[in-house]
């Protein structure tokens, strides 16, 4: 009992040999997923649940603050060791105000306050920030792209996005939409005017949506082992063994994201470009990208690497930020 | 004479009630033109001089150093109420090392250490940036981009070039050729490699050499009143009065235009594109292409203006920068 006792004194009066934690958190449109780390940055519990029947952000929030629990729980500790937490959410997110102004799909969020949610919870110091940002601070901080202070994170997944980060930090722009290249016009896209919520030219050919269409219209059993189904990885996967129609899928991709790439090195003469998303991950596409920007210039060379985060990225990125929120935020001795 | 003792005194030893200047300095392929300034960055005096047999970097630096004192005997002063000196020159230059790495047409440059020849020559701290990069400073300092912290400006002379400020900085990237749009790919371009030393693919159809060769290629009697050899600025003005070729030239250009513009406002995320050069400040081509942008997206709407210094915009950009050099260099009180 007196073990117990000191147990608990210990548990709601932290002091200062007691450990202290930050959790990040990943809000995907099927998915939530929250990791718990130590003030190094390392990793210690990871923890999801699905999202698929909730749109509700306060339903969210609560949701979260479970995890929290449980993630605290399993090492061990309480709310009051906590630091910081910071959020990775999608669509457009003002980080200055810590409001989630938009999601496109799934969620459907408004201007909600979730920086405010999340500190009234919680009761610590919490940011936010959109996911795919936050995916390239991860590989900045703690990935590929470590020492490379301008580099482009390109996340091709169903759709497709880019993070930029300028001299070690998130670069947004002045509405906080930098990176939003799904819309960049290169030679062979559609010149047609895009409707409001409809995906843009360029992510109409390399998102994972737009490469499968690109394969539904090419299709056709004497020019592929492949069904009309197919998915892009199995696509990539097939183009390798050299099947005909998958192999002109991944160059018309790779060509149309060397061209994107192409111009953005153009414009912000970054030496680095990290490919994530299950798309954006797979070795052929990196490669055949490789070789078509150097058959396009000898001058524009900059380096393509994979993710080496993969799906962690924006979670890792969580993390890093939830840090950087903790030692602002932390009382000066 | 007892006077004009006094004078000499004042002239070789300053005091506090002595005014101080900056030289600006814009190192043109065919025209050297120098401005001094006093610390408010107001312009005092100018001087230019003609470069066109001068090619040896040494000559140039002499050629300054006269222009330099041919300014401060019109304001009655002399070398020493100097306090910096800051030059525009075209290609590649590395400002933290002082050198221009490489201009392209007329001067030939390699690894030019143009301050270093400036501050032995002159004996005061100096600067060098590109020409395009800063006509952008001069445009955020003193211009039409005041109070806007991110934006682009478009250079479109005989070629085609961007001067990017993030954040009220000049941004360079990491080998200082940010912004080298010239070589953009947009729908409509050339998709060929593009030789070492050869016009990039968007100049080849919007730089002033691109327009006339658009015009020559379309050129036909029947089509416009203009001759063959009509210039970028008298297509654009016929094109106002109804010229069919004129017009076709201006839209086709202003077409390419508002497409890189487009691209780089979604990776930029920045409000305000503005147009210098000779080309680039005519009316017609900045509504031509505000035109067309409205017609592509109402979601990516920056601000189209022309520059507000005019072919100054360089040498106010040199002033501001050797007025920043002054600042640094200054003893602290």
């Amino acid at each position: 009992m007196q073990q117990h006792s000191a147990s608990i004194a210990m548990a709601t009066q932290p002091n200062a040999s007691q450990p202290s934690y930050v959790i990040g958190v990943d809000i995907g449109g099927t998915k939530l997923r929250l990791a718990l780390a130590d003030i190094s940055g390392t990793v210690l519990a990871r923890w999801s649940a699905s999202t698929v029947d909730i749109r509700n952000a306060d339903k969210v929030v609560l949701l979260i603050a479970q995890g929290v629990d449980i993630l605290l729980a399993e090492v061990n500790a309480n709310r009051r060791t906590l630091r910081a937490i910071a959020a990775a959410a999608p669509g457009i997110t003002d980080p200055d105000r810590g409001i989630v102004v938009a999601t496109s799909y799934l969620m459907g969020w408004i201007n909600v306050p979730l920086r405010a949610l999340l500190e009234a919870e919680l009761n610590i110091p919490a940011a936010i920030d959109n996911d795919v940002n936050l995916a390239a601070l991860g590989e900045g901080r703690a990935g590929i792209a470590q020492g490379t202070p301008d580099f482009v994170f390109l996340a091709i997944g169903t759709g497709l996005g880019a993070g930029i980060l300028l001299n070690n930090q998130i670069f947004r722009g002045h509405a906080f939409i930098a990176g939003e290249i799904g819309y960049i016009l290169v030679p062979g896209v559609s010149e047609d005017p895009i409707p409001r919520g409809q995906p843009g030219a360029l992510e109409q050919i390399i998102g994972g949506e737009g490469i499968k269409s690109q394969w539904q219209r090419h299709w056709n059993p004497s020019l592929t082992k492949l069904p009309l189904s197919a998915a892009p990885t199995e696509i990539f996967d097939e183009a390798i063994t050299g099947d005909t129609l998958a192999q002109q899928v991944l160059v018309s991709t790779a060509r149309a994201l060397s061209y994107a790439i192409y111009n953005i090195a153009l414009i912000l003469n970054c030496p680095l470009f990290v490919f994530g998303g299950t798309v954006g991950l797979h070795p052929a596409l990196i490669e055949a990208t490789r070789h078509a920007l150097q058959q396009r210039s000898v001058r524009v060379q900059p380096q393509l690497l994979p993710s080496a985060l993969g799906s962690d990225a924006q979670l890792i990125g969580a993390i890093r930020l939830a840090l950087d929120t903790a030692n602002v935020s932390a009382p000066k001795p």
